[in-house]
């Protein structure tokens, strides 16, 4: 791309663009990595790994971080050629030794020595963050999640609510929202109580959106049985309409489908699927912005359509197995040429651990540099100072204005 | 694209191919607009403003075209990255004043005056067909649409039966069914023998085709309850068998999907529909064309298949929600990877008032030219004047040739 | 692409490396045309011809070789855009006469004149090998098909199940079942035996794979009614394990969908399939691998996301109705970003005759060429080495390792 110097400006620009990150897994408590133990634990490097032939021995708990590394690494090689592999070498390059163009088996020891030393520096949180540009992550979190104890400045709390809609009636769930609410949740009406006293526990400590993800075939509905999972749904809709949250949606994912994969890394998706479930859901609620991601380029395309139509169905970064560059590069190019510009929150990171935010959004903006370049500053759609201004909605003011931060 | 000389040099000679338009909604006796609020309340751009959250209060029968077009070009620059802004700053630039390079809010009254003035020269109709190339226009008409009082060789006719497949039994088409035909319809017998009749009139009249858009989920049969939609789209395909009529059929809109939407800014579809479902009526009318128009890339992909297989399916246009750039590129290349070049007919307008042709046709030919030089003339498939052959198939030939015009 | 050398340096070097096909309908004791009635007979020349008005008169049996060749090739003009008539151009110029730049009607009675001569000479197999890079090739064998009378290292036995799945029942298979094996079938545990037998006599023979393609409503399932094909497939997929044989799925076609198509040009797909009809058998038999080829690139999307989960799910090929530069392109992308580098077989001819290998792998090898270039070269995520290593691991190495030939 060097050689190409309108993305080169565009994307030198943009690198200027302060981020919030408006969805990730952080753990506010123990945001970095401790090694790179933690770097290649994150289901991506497992996930790919065990596919590659690599058995769970290495991944159990009991397994001395150190010697998971090596076990990882030697199973490297065999999926070098991934976009995961490339967030990987850019960590390793930027954070620990700038020399290192192939990761080898060998480099283990040194390398992990290298990731304690450098991640354990007292101000590495900082600096992570300050050499990421960015300035505020989301948060994934439960429903009785401790929200105290950190900056929800810096890391909004989001309340996730896969378990409640899909899980309220497990006793250990009952158990819990009795003790987070005080509420003996028997029934749909118990569970309203409940769930009330958790949104405003929620807004109270700053919590700036509500988020659940969803297997292909779910359909919300006003009208199902009470306590089901589609009518559970609709009352935590309400609830965000009462409180003014947006509603993340993660639409297609279906659980624990392989189910010898090893953690994080069992889920999988069947492409049959369409926003057209969730109709009535945003004609139901115009008041609730339903900022929404998906899974594959079809359900993009009907994404960016239903986006370009209902006022409050906002495209919502590139998510899982459509997080690598030739998804994101098809279905950014389709939101950017008929989703009005002040709807799409371009990129979140989804990380685990602050490392990853780096490789991650270099891998978008650079992407977003090369598709402005080529479909709207080129063919003089917009100026180079209007793409920019469009980068900036999709960066940061579209999630500040949406969410609210 | 100015540096790539091939495509300048193809798109040059693309650029002066008469054009057919094969399907429009033009009305023959108000085809052009009277100011930029026709212009403006083309429903991509009401939908788009709303969408980005402008009320429906402007868009009200009293509103003064005036106020009505400041409203929405205040809400422009929220969507100024779609390709439907880019065709207005094309019509503005064009027919208006070449020097606007940004449409303001502020201009809005000199604009919407410059629009009156010059839409409003007597002979505004024929410089547009001039000026865009186009030659002739096909007409979306309903079956008792008058069919005299102009000219059918430059407004085609062209017969929807979208209100008769799916709407018969309402008492208020029975009516215009007898007040047209002179038939009192109530079953299935006495709407054929009404149907014959309205298909006698519009082929007296010149009508080139027949034309129906389906919901996604429809499945023509023959064997289906007399009267029922699949039954009457039957009997439209024989009357079309009948009268040698190509029978157009635009597949997977769901109509009224977001009911608080403009006028005509409601509809939307379901990716998980399969051109399988026609596969009986392909079967069934070996002698009956049918130019296909679809509205996602996977089902281009059916499509491209299907038109590969099938003598009688054609691939027609792009449509819709597909009538974006990066799907049409993608599609078209697709078609022109794999489908004979003579079932292939490029590209309609869908427009409601002539200045759309323009800027419409204008992106299409930029693609095809790009996709011609890079896909095809570079990779020495064919020669660039087999290449412009191509080029004249997909815009003007096979509507001939398909259509009988 | 002449001017790009990094494309052209890649080209060079991909093009060494020695090919083994897994995947053809090659007859070992015929492999080769006999003239360009063969070469025009193959279904794709057949179907668009077909498609694009060509009567069925001139395919029949009694037809003089030389005179079918004229109907085609009269037509031919008719689809020479798309990329199966440039397959046929680079057959003519690389294997009759260099100098053809368009097929022309008119050259019909020399050019298979000429074809028969040089078809006709004594070497022509190997001549057809060498010049095509091709060491190995992947046979398509009934269950009671010969597996004697040739060189079954280079025409490798690929045991195809369609027929026993779908069609045990049916009494002339049974006959057939009896003849080969032995046992007279007539129900499920006979069946086994049977398929047993068939088994050991492939694996004897040196078999390296079983194959099967399957609509796309088909789901694998162990519980199934016994000798219904979900359960006889569920028995081959157990005989597979038990014979250390990769199970090669063609998930997606429906048979015989155009009745009055031409031979083997009546089957079209339904693109609302997905993989997850398979994710219990994929559970159920981690052992066996399971090359897997798709239809659309949707299905692609859903490959490349199981490839990267389960560990013996194997992206292979690209087929029929997706083999075509666009369709390739984007898929070849998708898989090289997300599924790790051991775990692609990267491209099968599909072929009935040796010299369609030749074109067919030609437009594989430049498009890979032009995608590594591109999309991992350039971006520095490979150097030159290790995307030639990845090359010959797509082309060679990974089809001799996961069927170990």
């Amino acid at each position: 791309m060097s050689t190409d110097m309108l993305v080169a400006d565009l994307l030198a620009e943009i690198e200027r663009i302060p981020l919030i990150d408006s969805h990730s897994h952080i753990d506010p408590l123990a945001p970095t990595s401790r090694s790179l133990d933690d770097i290649l634990s994150y289901h991506y490097y497992t996930e790919l790994a065990h596919s590659s032939g690599m058995s769970h021995a290495p991944l159990a708990a009991d397994v001395p971080p150190r010697q998971r590394v090596r076990a990882i690494l030697e199973h490297l090689e065999r999926f070098d050629n991934t976009a995961q592999a490339s967030w990987l070498r850019e960590i390793v390059r930027v954070f620990l030794d700038e020399q290192v163009e192939r990761i080898d088996p060998a480099d283990a020891d040194w390398l992990f020595d290298a990731s304690e030393r450098i991640f354990g520096k007292p101000d590495w949180e900082e600096e992570v963050l300050r050499r990421s540009g960015i300035e505020r992550v989301f948060l994934t979190n439960e429903f009785d999640d401790p929200l105290e104890r950190y900056n929800t400045r810096r890391y909004v709390p989001c309340l996730r609510t896969d378990t409640i809609v899909f899980g309220w009636q497990n006793p250990s769930v009952q158990q819990r929202l009795a003790q987070t609410t005080g509420v003996e949740v028997g029934d749909a009406g118990t569970l309203r109580v409940a769930l009330a006293k958790v949104f405003e526990r929620f807004v109270a400590h700053g919590a700036k959106a509500c988020a659940i993800s969803l297997p292909p075939d779910f359909v919300p509905r006003a009208d199902a049985t009470a306590g089901s999972p589609p009518a559970v749904f609709w009352m935590v809709a309400q609830m965000c309409r009462e409180h003014r949250l947006p509603f993340d949606l993660m639409i297609g994912v279906n659980r624990n489908v392989y189910r010898g994969g090893v953690h994080q890394g069992r889920d999988l998706f069947d492409q049959r699927t369409s926003l057209i479930q969730y109709a009535e859901l945003f004609n139901a609620f115009p008041e609730v912005m339903f900022p929404v991601s998906v899974l594959t380029s079809v359900q993009n395309q009907e994404l960016v359509s239903y986006a370009w139509i209902f006022p409050n169905v906002l495209t919502h970064g590139h998510w899982w197995y459509s997080n690598i560059p030739v998804y994101i590069a098809d279905d950014l190019r389709a939101r950017l040429q008929a989703v009005p510009k002040i709807k799409q929150l371009g990129y979140y990171s989804d990380m685990y651990k602050l490392e990853f935010g780096l490789p991650k959004f270099a891998m978008y903006r650079r992407i977003l540099a090369r598709v402005l370049a080529d479909d709207l500053v080129r063919p003089k759609l917009l100026s180079e100072t209007q793409a920019l201004e469009l980068a900036r909605l999709l960066l940061r003011d579209n999630v500040q204005r949406i969410f609210g931060v």
